[in-house]
């Protein structure tokens, strides 16, 4: 189901934020909504810490001010996001549940006090909550302020893993239907090693805490398991919520940019449609570049429908050791950065800045100055803004190549006892996802077994762990034309972590043209020079070329003279962390290649352009400088921010955004 | 009550150390006194870690070595401290009683087999331990050598917080006293957020371990009752003392300079003198100054009164990474620094170096080496200089300024999920009176509520939180003629870490002329231009006056041209943390904008300089050269370490200490 | 009893590793056996991680599977070092039993899933080990394929220290049996000292998670505890091994140049010959001399008698950060350098590479790769050498000078609340020893209390703790003509951890002539000049020269002209940590005193010389060259190597390893 265009639905893009009126007397709702108003809002986030309220002791429930609250928004013409609140348990429910809480591999019980504090597999969990779930279903299934749901909060932010004896149990039935019997999982998980042949399912626990190094197949299925767990949980929110409310859609609020802990494809599945909540991290040198990447995986996630940024922040956050605050004019670029690559919206948390508890130091749309404050002035700015785009609202974006990014393999490759901890999957590919940022170039992400054939090339970073099917979809893809740059130590394990033998890089080997002998991992902060100039990190190897071009050897070193970069038709190889130059020259290699050019040619650095565009053809281009000086490019169209029309050629202001509308024909 | 004049009270200054004699053999008693007496020692402290030794089994006492210790000490006229010996249950009492040892915040159980391993809510610690306290008066109550009490030892060191399920309930007793009811719980901590809503009193808890950030109230809270916790055993101790001994005095070694973990304003009332322990950090670049600030704090605690150094080290401590030894000359540097602060003696740890403990790398009065050694002739060099400057026993410091320094904001600042982890209340008020150290200034301490009218300058270097009524203080003080200056991220929050919205510094607003809208931490290491040249660190303000001049304004930056310091008549405010050259300037503004001046002027840098007066007017002026160079001033009087008469001008030497007495009529 | 040449024993060399056959299909074992031949593989370590093929149920053993692997063994002359299969309980074990975990100083369990995972004091633990290890050595005892018993695998490793109460109770009985009584218990751990009075046996606890600082001496004796019991489960299986075959030789895996847990001097008794692995650590600068010193450990603690080199690494391991691969030619020359000084052999960790595991990542005689490979080239080529080098088997090592190596002293000056975390002993010592190396003088180990008459030199870089015993036998050894050089730091405790009275360095201040009062610990990174140029870190001393010539002295800081290297006749000493110059040359300087040379003259840094030599005066010398540039030295012989005769002088290629043979009389 697509993002539903339902009766309270506003028209064009949704802006809002959560809004919690718990946290304020009833005085204060009326102020909210007046300001909401005034701001454009349009949608808010109602509940999603509510719980409390809702069911102040066991089994009692109170919904009056639930219903003031939703009458007071549908009579401003303000849509709901309802929440189903089952996020953060009120005290009551440990307190009568104590074995619900969580364990951590060390034994210890995680208490409650600040939210999150269940355990995926208890079943007094799974069914008060489902019973809160089928009850605000059944109160507010009519609502006509009710515009979608909104699930849970940031699924296993907190509570990802579980070391209980009921998640032990739960991790059993996980494994019995994956492996069927005793002989599956003892030859899946390699227990001729190191003795630990299991002979009764008993035996089998979670990868608690342990003498030395555990076993990694055990450790990456209890991954698989813990996201599958929580999954569960959500699946069947969604499934009591389909009973209820058949038209509503449904989501939850993922965290694409920064969490890595769940197999979001798995996940996007069962969700009407994709959404996100995206945080800057105040260390990194190019937050534009995580907007665009936590987007970018949002919209992949979605197979490319419109999605929803349900939460970033106006300004600071809270749960950083520095929490830096945005500069002016960095949260509407941040907002209509989101929005250009397919969002139909932006939202906040939180509508007005707390006065107590943990996030009280998050910035809010309203914030703690009240409305004469930078902030409120650019949000009501914003909500002007995002008025003028309402055309915008459903059209796409179209990814002109694909990385593959891959959860599982991701956790595997974390692992302990690895040839090197500077072998880390996510961030990699978030380098090579910048790589092509800087290259002017619209990513999609796709998971390895995906039906690629619509790229001219599709790009694997790091893809340690990888299945017979998903590797042959790979060859595959290039033996129908298309093209493929690998990065190293990929392809090196079977799904089960259990390392395919007659040398690496495994399943590629033949793909690739490459027979790699041996890893020379480097010493911290080592590099190798390549023979192209180039220099690599981290990772060297020893091997030859068995059928492709050599393009690069190493230079020095107990690896010289074997391949580094290298060509087999249009399957590229590179076996070291390139550093961001060479990466960037490899990429751009590559890219010339199979004939991929930047979405904007001449673009100077630091501009962001990105298209939407509706079935008539009509598009939407975005261009968003994110640098110190004004940008210049040929484009043809008017912007829709301004009104302005550009023939031939348009000049972005630093900091600045331009949308500019075309038809089909035009292009 | 003062510090005593009993009959064993020693005439003049105090001096020696803890004496544990249960650590030797009997025969080594009589060499120790007759060492003690070549020192000059004429008070030693007894019993601190004697329980085992008096009650070696449950409700078994012996007394007959301390019978005889006491009375050796009695006969070589040497006066003690007699401690209650409860900081330190034996073995017996924790394998008897195993729920009466804490638990950390994971739950983990800490055992015995070091010290202070009691949780201090545990009704048999308290029982077991003032039955001995009874005991211990009852035999010692009129023994001629019974100068004072010293009760347990360095409360809280170790044993700060405890978790269990006793400490729990006393938790929720301590809370049930605070806010009557839970409407009143559920106000304060916010519970509105996150859903943490309590029901029923028995869902309340100790912040243990949780998945996120817990409730930053609640470990506000958890603080202020830990430090009551231990404070009621110590009123009970002390309680138990006066109604057996009413005229002995009973004190406890407080830790001033280094330990914050206990709010000490409420301490100092029950204590009938102040006593600290004061040891240096390796680490430090100005230990000097540390001496300094941990012996302020100490009189301000007694408001003034005299006080007691209750231990110190000769030379290395034990504890730290890297115990350095102290240079020759420090020791007694270090001993003058506390005098010359209003300090009645001078006392160490320990008077005999252990052969075995955890202790044993401790330096004591008598080392390891022996008295052929530098530590014991600077040992009998102190005693002697001690006697000379028994006349300014029981003589008084005045503080020029005051710096507020309060606990519980300490702690609140300190919580999670701040803006800034930069941005610490302890080291800052340090940092600021390093700032004052310089200048040349005696500075006091207040909590921020204190009645302050007789300083012309208070110093507010970081208040966080702060009540109401403790902000009308303040803003009464400057109404009455004060001049204030306030550093940035204060009066933020109320007693309960509420926000006070409308607008930052939140309760100095408007004494403050100054509006702030949003706060700009910066990124780890970073700094800011401020229009003066000044250079800020850790944060920034995005703001305007509302009424203030402002004096300096940002440079560069999201923040550039909000004010940085402004001054509001007397109310100045600063917003980022200077370095210290422009504390520097800005301090020596304030102080002359208020006619304050430095105790001596012209004074070159590393030397300190303080007054003690007695009411008759008579003065001491306590001038310690720091420095490499000889230090040369304008003062007048007889030295009374060498006798030597000073008209005009005085020449300390490098590392050297003269003490000028003059008459009142003198200045 | 010396290494065995039994039957199956292969004449001259050992060449081999761990072959776990349980891990492959029985499929691949031909091939195993035939490439081992091919490799010249003659022993065989089978079965260390087998305990669950060998008893897959309590009781329920199968031994058809390894009957059959032994005999194909046997049938391709390949002898067979036997595991008894106990350092990996499988989970059966520990389900069954889940109070034989082993449980960390916080009382945390540790699981299953790894190895090791079992408590040294469980009684269940040890009576179905011995159960297996009699079912073993029953079926086995005649097997023509049995050469030796590989006793449970590097011991310690993973579970050196348990704090259960099974270990509680095992603690006691060995402190009992220690000290007979309580009044020696509170002696020796100076529990006068922060009321630790045991008064009841019950009271006793290992050092468990405490408020602060733990008695010392109690965390000493649980260290030597911990080690004896281990002991004593290698020594019930040995004497249950011996019982039923008396004329098999067995030893286990010591990890001599890592792991620093165990009293490898009381283990060595127990052993009939010494066995060690020998793994490199990435980070280090001179891994070369690191093989040096393990195998030098490994040679002294079996007094001299051939050893063997039970575990090393084709390449990379897979427990470091970052795993480095050895360069071409590394593989070899770590091999002989073990063989060089003593071993009968070269084995490693494992014969083929797994595919799954905690060591999939680890490298393997035959790798992932396969036979065409470097690694597998090189261990062929290696196979090769050592069938050449078949002479030198059981010839032995003689040690031109000894160091002083003691496990608990080093373990007590690794303890809380020392002066300084910079005195670490066991990095000191390889310091030395490195010193050495560089000298090129060939080094022995030995304990403090040995006969040392023989060596014209002993060296004691640290030696906090020492007896009085010991202290009179390196009186004895200076009495009876010997050269000693004492470093900082020693002698300072008695074998309770208990300071010597009197002034420093205790127990040898009369020996060196030497009495320091003070020690000055310097902050992180600090340095101090000496007279003579040299530079002292981490450490200096205050005290005066009592008899001893001062051949440097302090320069500056407050130790300025205390003695710094002095001379007492032959007794030397060093106050302060010389860097690695100022090492070399005292080391030089004490060498040249005691007429001591380099083994081989005017030899360029990086090669390596030690000679092995028969009864019969039959000598090899082993050049091994480490440095990029050939190296040329005089010596006369035959190389083993490529029949090469020498005569006066040979040049040892870049990377290269020359053995020359020559007979008694030519030397």
């Amino acid at each position: 189901m697509d993002m539903p265009s339902l009766t309270p639905r506003p028209v064009g893009l949704l802006y809002g934020g959560d809004y919690n009126p718990e946290q304020w007397p009833e005085r204060v709702w009326e102020e909210d909504v007046r300001l909401m108003r005034e701001a454009g809002v349009n949608l808010v986030t109602v509940g999603v810490f509510a719980w409390a309220w809702l069911e102040p002791a066991p089994g009692r429930y109170q919904f009056g001010w639930l219903d003031r609250v939703l009458e007071l928004l549908r009579r401003n013409e303000i849509a709901v996001d309802l929440a189903t609140a089952t996020a953060s348990p009120p005290p009551w429910f440990p307190h009568r549940y104590p074995k619900s809480l969580p364990v951590d591999t060390d034994g210890r019980r995680l208490w409650y006090g600040s939210r999150q504090s269940f355990c995926a597999s208890s079943p007094e969990y799974r069914d008060v909550a489902l019973h809160l779930v089928d009850r605000l279903a059944s109160r507010y299934h009519d609502h006509p302020a009710l515009a979608m749901w909104h699930i849970h909060n940031e699924y296993g932010c907190h509570n990802l893993h579980c070391y209980c004896d009921v998640s032990a149990a739960a991790f059993r039935v996980w494994l019995r239907n994956r492996y069927g019997d005793l002989g599956g999982l003892n030859d899946a998980w390699g227990t001729a090693f190191w003795s630990q042949w299991y002979t009764d399912w008993a035996q089998v626990l979670p990868p608690r805490a342990t003498t030395t190094i555990g076993n990694p197949a055990q450790a990456l299925d209890f991954r698989r398991f813990s996201s599958d767990a929580l999954l569960a949980l959500c699946t069947a929110e969604r499934e009591a919520l389909r009973q209820i409310t058949p038209g509503i859609p449904a989501t939850t609020n993922l965290m694409t940019g920064n969490f890595f802990g769940l197999d979001y494809w798995r996940w996007a599945r069962v969700l009407d449609f994709v959404a996100t909540d995206n945080y800057l991290v105040g260390t990194s040198t190019a937050p534009h570049v995580d907007v665009a990447y936590a987007a970018d995986i949002a919209r992949s996630l979605g197979r490319g429908r419109p999605w929803l940024l349900m939460e970033h922040s106006t300004s600071a956050v809270n749960w950083q050791p520095r929490n830096l605050a945005k500069p002016p004019g960095m949260l509407r670029r941040n907002s209509l950065s989101h929005v250009a690559r397919g969002s139909d919206g932006a939202l906040f948390f939180q509508w007005r800045a707390s006065r107590s508890g943990a996030e009280k130091w998050h910035s809010a749309m309203l914030p703690h100055a009240g409305t004469d404050s930078r902030v409120w002035r650019e949000v009501v700015e914003l909500g002007a803004a995002l008025k003028r785009l309402a055309p915008v609202a459903s059209s796409t974006v179209d990814g002109q190549v694909a990385v593959v990014l891959d959860y599982p393999s991701g956790w595997a490759a974390e692992g302990r006892a690895q040839p090197s901890v500077d072998m880390g999957t996510f961030d990699e590919v978030r380098r090579w996802y910048g790589a092509l940022w800087r290259a002017g170039v619209t990513a999609d992400f796709a998971p390895p077994g995906a039906e690629l054939s619509r790229y001219p090339v599709v790009f694997v970073p790091a893809l340690y762990l990888v299945s017979d099917n998903d590797a042959n979809a790979l060859a595959s893809y290039v033996d129908g034309g298309g093209t493929l740059l690998v990065g190293p130590y990929s392809g090196v394990v079977d799904e089960c972590d259990r390392v395919r033998p007659g040398g690496y890089p495994g399943a590629f080997r033949d793909l690739l043209g490459v027979r790699i002998e041996e890893f020379y991992p480097m010493p911290a902060g080592g590099s190798v020079k390549l023979s192209g100039g180039s220099v690599g990190h981290a990772w060297r190897e020893l091997g030859r070329a068995t059928g492709a071009e050599v393009l690069e050897s190493y230079v020095d070193g107990p690896v010289a003279g074997s391949p580094a970069v290298t060509r087999n038709g249009r399957a590229w190889y590179v076996g070291t962390r390139l550093d961001d130059d060479g990466l960037d020259q490899l990429v751009a290699q590559v890219l010339a290649a199979a004939g991929v050019a930047a979405l904007v040619a001449d673009r100077p650095p630091g501009l962001e352009a990105v298209r939407r565009r509706h079935p008539d053809g009509t598009a939407y281009l975005f261009l968003v400088n994110h640098a110190d000086a004004p940008a210049t490019v040929a484009a043809t169209g008017t912007d829709l921010l301004t009104g302005a029309d550009s023939a031939g050629e348009v000049t972005v202001p630093p900091g600045g955004v331009v949308v500019l509308r075309s038809s089909g024909e035009e292009e």
